[in-house]
C-alpha cells in the first residue's frame, strides 16, 4: 500500500507519523473544550465527536463518541471498527466533498492536551520477550536459562489499571520496603533502582464472555488497537516482595502509554511471524495469522536540563516471542471474562546486542556498568528530574505509521506520611 | 451494645443474621423490578432506591442509589455512611413513626435475586494467614518455613476483577495448561486439582491519589465494608505458571462473594487485634486500632444430589497475621492510586488444626489425606456437582451479625474451542 494523500497537506510527508494510512484516535482537549474523542491527521486532530454530532460519521449506533474515551466505539466490534475508517479515510481523502465541512472540526496538535484514550478496564503485564527473559535470570538468578515454563506459556500476571497514565504525567518515584541482601531488616524509603521497560500494549476491543475459553484466531479479531507502553519499575521493591507470588508495588505507581491507539487495521500490513518454536506450543496457542509487527521501537533518556536526549536503545516488536493473540488467548483459557478496554503489556522487548536492551536494569547489567549519555553523564538507573521516551514507527513504502512519544517524567519521591 | 429491636419483626431473632444491628447493603430484584440498592433486615429486604426517591433518607447528595451498585454513596466517604446508617437505624427500629410509609418498601428475601453489591474496580489478593503460608510451604517447597519478607510485607498479588461473582453463580471447571512433575510435556485441560479458599473481602469505600501514600489508620477509615470471599483456585494450573511472576490463570475463572456488603461501623464492636509480631514491622505499617475482627466463619460442602452439606472447616477471621488496614496501606505505598469498588481478599484463613484450615489443599493434605463427608464420601479436592459454601457470624451479647452465604456450584469444564 502506498501514501495515501489528504487534504491535511501535513498528513503527506513520508516520514509523517499520522498520515491518512494512520488514522489512530485519542482524546483531546483544547483551551476552549473539555475532552473528546478525535483523530490524528497530519499536525492536526479532528474531533470526532462533533464530527458525529454532524452526523458526517454515519455511525449507525449514534451517538457513540459522546464520552472522552473510546470504548463505546470499541465496543461495538469489527465491522463498526471498520466502517469507521473507511468513513474517515474517504472524509479525510484528497478531493473528499466534505473538506469545508471537516476544516472547522481541525485542532493543531500543538495547540491541544492529549488524555487517556480509552477508559482501561484492566491491565496484564506479560514476559514475553525470550532475550529480556534470559537477561534477567542471568542477572538475578544468575542463570541465562528460561523458567521451566516459559517456552509454553505467555506468562503474565495482572498489574494495576488505576496506575495506567498518558503520557506526558510526571511520575514521583515510589516510596516502598527494600532489603539490601546483607541487612537483617528491609527498610522504607525511595526505590534506588528505578527502571523503565520497554513495551507494546494491545488493546482489547471486544470481550470475552465469563467461563468461555476463546481461540487465538478469536482473540486476535479481538484487538482493537496498540499503543507504547512504558512499564516504569522500582527493582529495588520488585527484588524483595516478587516471592512467591509475583510483582507488586514495584510495578503499581506508573504505568505510562502513548497518547494515541494506532488500530490493528493500520498495522496490518506490518503483521510479522513469531519466532521458530523452540519447543511445540500447544495447540490452543496455535493461530492461523503472523501474530507480531514490524514496528521499530527506541528508548531515549534526556537528564533535567540537558538539551538533548539521547537514544539508549533500538529494538523492534518483531523480537517478541508470544503475539499478543497468543497472551489474550491464554489469559481467557480458563474462562476470564475479557473485557473492552482491558490492556495488555507485550513484556519488555529487548534485542540480542546490549544496544537492542529495553529495560535500565539490562543496558546497565543491573548498574554494574553504567551507560554514558550524550551530555557526558552516566547512568545504572533513573535519576530524579529525568525523562524518559519511547517511539515506535512502523515504516511502509512511502509512509510511516507513528505512535506518538510516550514520555514520562520522574519526579522526587513524595514525604510519608502527608503533611495535613 | 444490645440487641436493636426493629418493628420487622424477624429481625429481633438474636440468631438472625440481619438485625437492626446489622444493616448489610446489597442489590435485588424481584419478579417485578430491576436490580435497585436494598439493605436486608431480618427475612426481608427495604428497596433502599425507591425509600431515596420518596424523601426518606434524607441524603444531601441525591441521588445517591438510582444506580443498581453502592458505589457512588461508598465514594461519598465516612460522614455520608454515617448519616445513612443512622437515618435506616432510626427508620426501620421499633416505635419508628415512619413504618407505614416503609411497610410497601419492603421484599421477602424468598422472593429476591441477589446481584453484586457493587461495581468491582480492582481486585487484589493477600496471603496473610500465617498457618496457611506455612502449611503451603511444606506442601510445595518441603518445608514451613515462611518466605523471607513474609513477616515484613502483607504480600498480595493484582488478581481479576471481571472474574469476581456473586453468591448462586455456578463455575466451571477452568481448562488449563498443566504439567505432571513426571512429564516432559505440558497438557491441556480442566483442572484436576479444583480447590477453595476461605477469605474476607474488604471493600474500599473512599480512594487514594495517584502519587499519594497512605498510612494505615488513613486506610482504615477508607474501608466501607466486607464480604465473604472465596478465591476459587486450580493448583494444578498455578502450581505450573507460577514461576516467577505470580498467580494468574490458576485463579482467573472465579472469585466468588457473599451478596452483603457488612459495614464496618457493624463491625466496630468486634475489633480484633493482630496477633503479637514475631518481628518489627516498619512503622508505615502501623495503626492505632485493631485492625481484625472476631468473626467466625464456617465451609461447608455437599456433593451433587445429597441431601446435606458437611461443615469441613471452622475457623475466624482474628486468625490472620496483617489486617486489612495494613494490606490496604501498603497497596497504596509506593503511590498506587486507590478507588471506590476495589475488592481486597484477606489471604486464606487456617487456623492452627486441621480442623480449622481454609482451603481443601490443606484439609486434604494436597489429596494425600481425603477427607470424608457425612454422605460418606471422600474428597481430596472439589468434583463436579460439588456446592461449596462459606459461612460468616460475628457474635454479639443478644445479636448476630451476620454476611449471608457465599455459595458456588462447580459444572464440568467447557469445550475448547467452542462449537460455532
Amino acid at each position: 500500500m502506498p501514501l495515501l494523500k489528504s487534504w491535511v497537506s501535513s498528513a503527506n510527508d513520508a516520514a509523517h507519523p499520522f498520515p491518512l494510512n494512520n488514522l489512530p484516535y485519542g482524546v483531546f482537549s483544547t483551551a476552549d473544550s473539555d475532552p473528546r474523542c478525535g483523530v490524528a491527521i497530519g499536525d492536526m486532530i479532528l474531533d470526532c465527536q462533533a464530527a458525529e454530532e454532524a452526523g458526517l460519521l454515519q455511525l449507525a449506533d449514534y451517538p457513540l463518541l459522546e464520552m472522552p474515551f473510546w470504548n463505546e466505539m470499541m465496543e461495538e466490534g469489527p465491522a463498526v471498527w471498520a466502517a469507521l475508517r473507511a468513513r474517515l479515510t474517504a472524509l479525510l481523502a484528497e478531493g473528499s466533498a466534505e473538506q469545508a465541512k471537516l476544516e472547522p472540526l481541525l485542532t493543531a496538535q500543538a495547540e491541544a492536551e492529549l488524555h487517556m484514550p480509552m477508559a482501561v478496564a484492566e491491565y496484564t503485564d506479560f514476559y514475553a520477550g525470550m532475550q529480556h527473559a534470559k537477561n534477567m535470570g542471568a542477572i538475578l538468578r544468575g542463570s541465562p536459562d528460561l523458567p521451566a515454563n516459559w517456552l509454553h506459556i505467555p506468562i503474565g500476571y495482572n498489574g494495576r489499571a488505576s496506575s495506567v497514565v498518558v503520557s506526558g504525567t510526571p511520575i514521583h518515584r515510589p516510596n516502598g520496603q527494600t532489603k539490601a541482601p546483607d541487612a537483617e531488616m528491609p527498610s522504607f524509603g525511595p526505590s534506588k533502582r528505578l527502571d523503565i521497560e520497554l513495551e507494546m500494549g494491545a488493546i482489547v476491543g471486544t470481550g470475552s464472555e465469563f467461563g468461555q475459553p476463546i481461540t487465538v484466531d478469536e482473540a486476535d479479531a479481538m484487538i482493537f488497537g496498540y499503543v507504547l507502553l512504558n512499564d516504569w519499575s522500582a527493582r529495588d521493591i520488585q527484588g524483595w516482595e516478587y516471592q512467591p507470588l509475583g510483582p507488586f508495588q514495584g510495578k503499581a505507581f506508573g504505568t505510562s502509554i502513548s497518547p494515541w491507539i494506532v488500530t490493528a487495521a493500520a498495522l496490518e500490513s506490518f503483521r510479522a511471524p513469531t519466532p521458530a518454536r523452540e519447543k511445540e506450543l500447544l495447540p490452543y496457542l496455535e493461530g492461523s495469522k503472523d501474530g507480531l509487527y514490524d514496528i521499530e521501537l527506541e528508548v531515549l533518556m534526556q537528564p533535567e536540563g540537558a538539551a538533548t536526549a539521547t537514544a539508549i536503545s533500538k529494538t523492534n516488536y518483531n523480537r517478541m516471542y508470544f503475539s499478543a493473540a497468543e497472551q489474550l488467548c491464554h489469559h481467557a483459557i480458563g474462562g476470564c471474562e475479557m473485557n473492552t478496554g482491558d490492556l495488555l503489556g507485550s513484556g519488555t522487548i529487548s534485542g540480542a546486542e546490549r544496544s537492542e536492551y529495553g529495560s535500565l536494569m539490562e543496558l546497565s547489567w543491573a548498574g554494574r556498568e553504567p551507560f554514558t549519555l550524550e551530555t557526558g553523564e552516566s547512568r545504572g538507573f533513573i535519576e530524579d528530574g529525568d525523562t524518559l521516551t519511547l517511539r515506535g514507527n512502523a515504516r511502509g513504502d512511502g509512509f510511516t505509521i507513528g505512535f506518538g512519544d510516550c514520555t514520562g517524567k520522574i519526579l522526587p519521591a513524595k514525604v510519608w506520611p502527608a503533611a495535613k
